[in-house]
């Protein structure tokens, strides 16, 4: 294989009490990259459309996460990458990730899979530190693994992949206010109460036991953010009220997508969907910011190859 | 029925990365309870063996939690108890609770079954806060479920029963010096940092997930404590020798069993626990401290009624 075409998919990361462990892979959007073989040694990023962003591989994502690929697998091949951006930059649903992900995705697929896709997780963290200040994996998991992600650490890597209840449907408002994950960052407290921390640890691990009984009523009591919400959430416009009106649409849960300002909600199936789409759409439209929403099932694959 | 007999089991509660949500029920050791009908209202505490403890039900555990029990289920019929205390109050495996929850177990049993064993948890929980200081429900809930449990939330009471691999044996050993909960609760640090309590909820929902998957590496991998034992092991004799050797000899964990001074291995079978024993035995003879090790499968079903 000379070149490959993929669809690499957005994700939604620090998923409630999951916060810097949890995450989901999206269906509906993502970017598309090409990446094609070239004769002479290392990467390239020849094209990016759809966003201003580096070209430079040092200071790009995609380049950053596929050098570190190619460091740890000396090979004479080269590599050129093309971007095509579809998920926006400091969106809050991992455009960073998909980035990262598909250039280390491609490069292995064109390498013959030296690496299998835990493995890739490694390098395609490089690009995310780039990103933002501090290698992490909880949106690059599900976008190599597909579905719903633990990460249990990142020095070493150990992520889990978990069980991905076929209902599970994703609705995700991004309103267009930009936030730096570098920003959301800063006003974290280094330090959490014992007491908060104990229910955020129930809270996860009751989450997980949920997944594997597909038990939507646990899911929903357990989907819950006592320690960065109750700060983060102060940056986004109207989160109270969007909280409110997904819930009382039938959201399982509702939250911070990554660092923001996009916000999550999980229901089961796309009426349900619709409707929190249609109620979110509502209170946005009303404070006039300029949004886009995504539905989307849970894309349990992850990266797909678009065949030619 | 007019009476009934009961093995009322030890539990570990604090299991590593679950502090104060994860624990799981012994089988080898417990105390036996009798509790009978009697014609006068309320409960008395008729026979206490085994132990020095209160008769007066104001201040018993078993009394505190049976009469919780009575205060929601209004009955004419009154019960005596008796209690034959193999558990030792301090021990670390969960005295009190073994107490708290055959007590309301046994009366539930007399009443016909009024209310379901998770339904108990509430009023057993009473009972552990006269003993510690706060109600708390990580021992009294595997007591009363069986197994190995999670408690979500105590406010409201949300407890989850995780699987229970066939295999999972635990070794127990409780060196005999005094460590009062209430004393070991005192040297908790009221904050932790947000670095330590995210590797800690990546471990709890790691565990979540071995246990379904039943995957023993990622058990060992995510038995881990980094918030509360750096602290408290420091009250436990030779805690980091015992954990080396445990560990040397295939313990997938290993740490402090509910506040001390007693510490638990889990392991695969009863071979390996045997070994595990043996060198716990090693060790802490060394230094001429009186001891008990007990090795248990997990008890999957917690409390059982004793034919007479």
């Amino acid at each position: 294989m000379e070149k490959i075409k993929i669809f690499s998919p957005g994700s939604v990361a620090n998923v409630s009490c999951g916060f810097d462990v949890l995450g989901f892979c999206l269906d509906d959007v993502g970017d598309e990259m090409i990446v094609r073989k070239t004769k002479s040694p290392g990467v390239k990023i020849t094209k990016i459309e759809g966003q201003k962003l580096p070209l430079d591989v040092k200071k790009n994502v995609a380049g950053v996460a596929a050098t570190a690929l190619l460091n740890n697998h000396p090979t004479k091949e080269g590599f050129e990458i093309e971007i095509y951006k579809n998920i926006k930059a400091g969106s809050g649903i991992g455009s960073s990730a998909a980035s990262a992900a598909g250039a280390v995705f491609g490069i292995n697929e064109l390498l013959g899979r030296p690496f299998t896709s835990h493995e890739l997780i490694v390098f395609a963290m490089e690009g995310e530190g780039l990103a933002s200040g501090a290698p992490h994996a909880d949106n690059v998991s599900p976008v190599l693994l597909g579905g719903i992600t633990l990460v249990r650490s990142i020095k070493p890597v150990d992520v889990i992949k978990l069980p991905c209840p076929k209902e599970l449907t994703a609705v995700v408002l991004h309103p267009k206010i930009e936030l730096k994950t570098l920003h959301a960052r800063e006003i974290l407290k280094k330090n959490v109460s014992m007491e908060k921390a104990i229910q955020q640890w129930g809270n996860l691990g009751a989450f997980v036991a949920a997944l594997y009984n597909e038990d939507y009523e646990l899911m929903s009591r357990s989907l819950k953010d006592e320690i960065v919400e109750p700060m983060r959430s102060l940056l986004i416009p109207e989160f109270d009220s969007l909280k409110k009106v997904c819930k009382a649409e039938g959201a399982i849960g509702f939250g911070i997508s990554g660092s923001g300002p996009s916000v999550y909600a999980l229901t089961r199936g796309t009426d349900k969907a619709q409707k929190i789409s249609d109620a979110m759409k509502k209170i946005i439209s009303s404070i006039g910011i300029d949004f886009v929403i995504h539905i989307s099932t849970i894309n349990n694959q992850g990266i797909k190859i678009i065949p030619n």
